[in-house]
């Protein structure tokens, strides 16, 4: 699923234990190393970092029979702002294209470029499809709070099935690429962003009393859902889902009990049913609920999750079903996905693979490189000659120096 | 180094032998997957090789003690095309930063970041700093016979030191990094774009005669150069580096006989030096050398080199010596890397991994996909439920499927 506009990035680029200092220096401000607010150059140790935590969600992706599909960084804004596209329209960046005088966008989403993969050249490969994917993506604008404008997007999508298997494998599927990835302890959080307006609807309710009514749940204010509506029973049963939220156990207990409307009836037993199957998959992950949670989820069609990690309670991904395509054209299937936030992630993340670093001194042979890169070294071979091999081995920030045929430490 | 405008790449993204076959209908000419010239997705299985194949090449560099740096897909035009990066003005998008009111570009070439970053925010870090990248870079127009307009790039600099050694370890980690990706025999060839110029600069030529031997040697056409120019020994010596053309060795012996002006003399030397530590350190690899050539090559300030691959002829990779920098600023300092071009790689390597597909029918337990995978299978879960399991298995082209706990080939 798309990245929504709201998503609270955290920086990583510029952290203080960075192998390689960048220059602090009053020149540091060099016009030319100045980069326009919310883009920044990833260095060492973090692009490495960032590069690895991808490989390793697509790999298991790939493990779940995921394939990658890699969309280009710009194409014709039509397909780019068609469909649910259309509201990112306002966050992308458009080019004028001089071959086809169209104009095109840079994406602000992968997501999208995906289901158009998926509907137009892959429309007649076999459904479920599953694809994944992994690249940047670029907004027009950042916030105060989070200027980031370029964000590494990774995820996997499958297409063409509506069922709770699908919507389950997507929410274990995202908790086993977070785990792989290093970040420990995590926490789903579920919602149905289509089930206050499928209660509403079966309640016919609408216009200014429905406005109010959304205010209220979005306040979380049994108050005002009391003022809001006339009907008892109604106000009986929105106070109801406002509190059939937390541990998933209790709440899918609580929302049994409530006399929903058939549509209603039907979203809550499908939420219930991925609630069991991600339990008896996972029986020891935390899921909680919020059944009346909708917003930054306007894209979602059913079944929607966040996954946090414990620790500093950041979103470290958002997923759930949506209707791929381009309705306009009469183009639709019915899909599910997830996006991880490689910032957030990162962030959470302890995994470091630094390798000690072994200087081997001028004129050593090229050959003897591989036998230490097979245990493990990463070797830098000197191309001065130096007089003395330990400081010129620490001047360049090396763990071991080779001298008499070992790897010294230093 | 950067992808020079002349590159010729080859078209990756639509070959017959994929493993999902896109559709191939009337339809298939939907407005919505239209994509713009030059612009591709890579479908299964060419996605995933790409990303192998960058993923491979970074981890060699990083063998050799070359770290990773992430520059943003955007940035100001001022710092992306001051420098060497001025050739490529004409071929970059510019975009208008809503933030700062200034214009950025998208990037036409990853290098130039990555100079900037070693001669900006890494100013500091000792020398040689060795820096590596993987990413895609987006050109305004491709050309009739290579109308691609997004690469991947992928490649390694070395900064901070002008020396024969680092020159060597240039060409030989792309070698190195060419053949851990798959490609098999591999041939260097050696160019020295300085040289006719020092020579020239020896022997006082310029203006007109040296446009017309310029173009003589471009066609190396001998009596060209006799009419060229009126000095007999100006005349030989042009003729003599002309004929020292092929094998690295028989052409450094000729260019050693040479009586060339003191700059010239030192530049032939360098190459020389560099041949010897090349061979010294892969005597199997095939060296040519044609010191004359310098098209494509103007941003090169000393040895520079081109890999191909024996089969087929086409170019690899592409690096050599240049300046680092802005030097309208007076910020320069020595460099040599290269860029392996992914399209031709991938064109050239055998390597794929494709894995068996087990099917695992409706309800089989999450937890039983480790235990699948860890053997090597990507498993595909049902998220239908499905009568034949053979025949669903099928239709999802797995080669397995899990029929009384065992993994049975289809």
């Amino acid at each position: 699923m798309p990245i929504p506009t709201d998503h609270v990035g955290s920086p990583s680029g510029n952290k203080e234990e960075e192998a390689i200092k960048p220059a602090m220096s009053a020149n540091d401000n060099d016009h030319r190393g100045l980069l326009p607010a919310g883009l920044a150059d990833l260095l060492p140790p973090d692009a490495a970092r960032e590069a690895r935590a991808i490989d390793v969600a697509i790999e298991r992706f790939a493990a779940f029979g995921y394939e990658r599909v890699k969309p280009p960084v710009v194409e014709f804004e039509e397909s780019l702002l068609g469909g649910p596209g259309a509201a990112l329209a306002s966050q992308t960046f458009r080019l004028m294209d001089p071959v086809s005088q169209r104009m095109m966008g840079v994406r602000p989403d992968m997501t999208l470029q995906v289901a158009r993969i998926a509907v137009t050249r892959l429309k007649h490969v076999e459904r479920p499809l599953r694809l994944s994917y992994g690249g940047n993506v670029i907004r027009v604008r950042g916030s105060a709070l989070k200027p980031e404008r370029q964000f590494a997007q990774v995820g996997a999508e499958l297409f063409g099935v509506d069922t709770a298997e699908a919507d389950a494998e997507a929410v274990l599927l995202t908790v086993d690429a977070l785990r792989a990835i290093g970040v420990a302890e995590l926490t789903v959080d579920l919602n149905l962003p289509t089930l206050v307006a499928a209660v509403a609807g079966g309640l016919k309710l609408s216009g200014e009393p429905l406005r109010r009514l959304r205010r209220a749940l979005d306040r979380k204010d049994e108050a005002a859902i009391a003022k809001a509506l006339d009907d008892r029973k109604a106000i009986d049963l929105f106070v109801g889902l406002l509190r059939a939220a937390g541990p998933a156990d209790t709440a899918i207990a609580q929302l049994k009990k409530l006399k929903l409307p058939a549509a209603g009836t039907a979203e809550a037993a499908r939420l219930a049913e991925v609630v069991t199957l991600v339990h008896r998959a996972d029986p020891d992950l935390p899921l909680t609920l919020d059944p009346v949670e909708y917003r930054g989820l306007e894209y979602q069609t059913g079944v929607s999750f966040s996954v946090f990690a414990l620790k500093g309670r950041q979103e470290l991904a958002r997923g759930g079903r949506y209707s791929a395509g381009y309705p306009e054209d009469g183009v639709s299937e019915p899909a599910t996905g997830f996006t991880l936030y490689m910032d957030a992630v990162l962030a959470s993340s302890d995994a470091t693979s630094e390798r000690p670093r072994l200087y081997l001194p001028f004129a050593t042979a090229w050959s003897e490189a591989a036998h230490w890169q097979d245990k493990g070294y990463a070797v830098v071979r000197a191309v001065t000659a130096a007089a003395d091999t330990r400081k010129e081995a620490k001047r360049l920030r090396c763990t071991h120096a080779l001298i008499d045929g070992d790897a010294v430490p230093l």
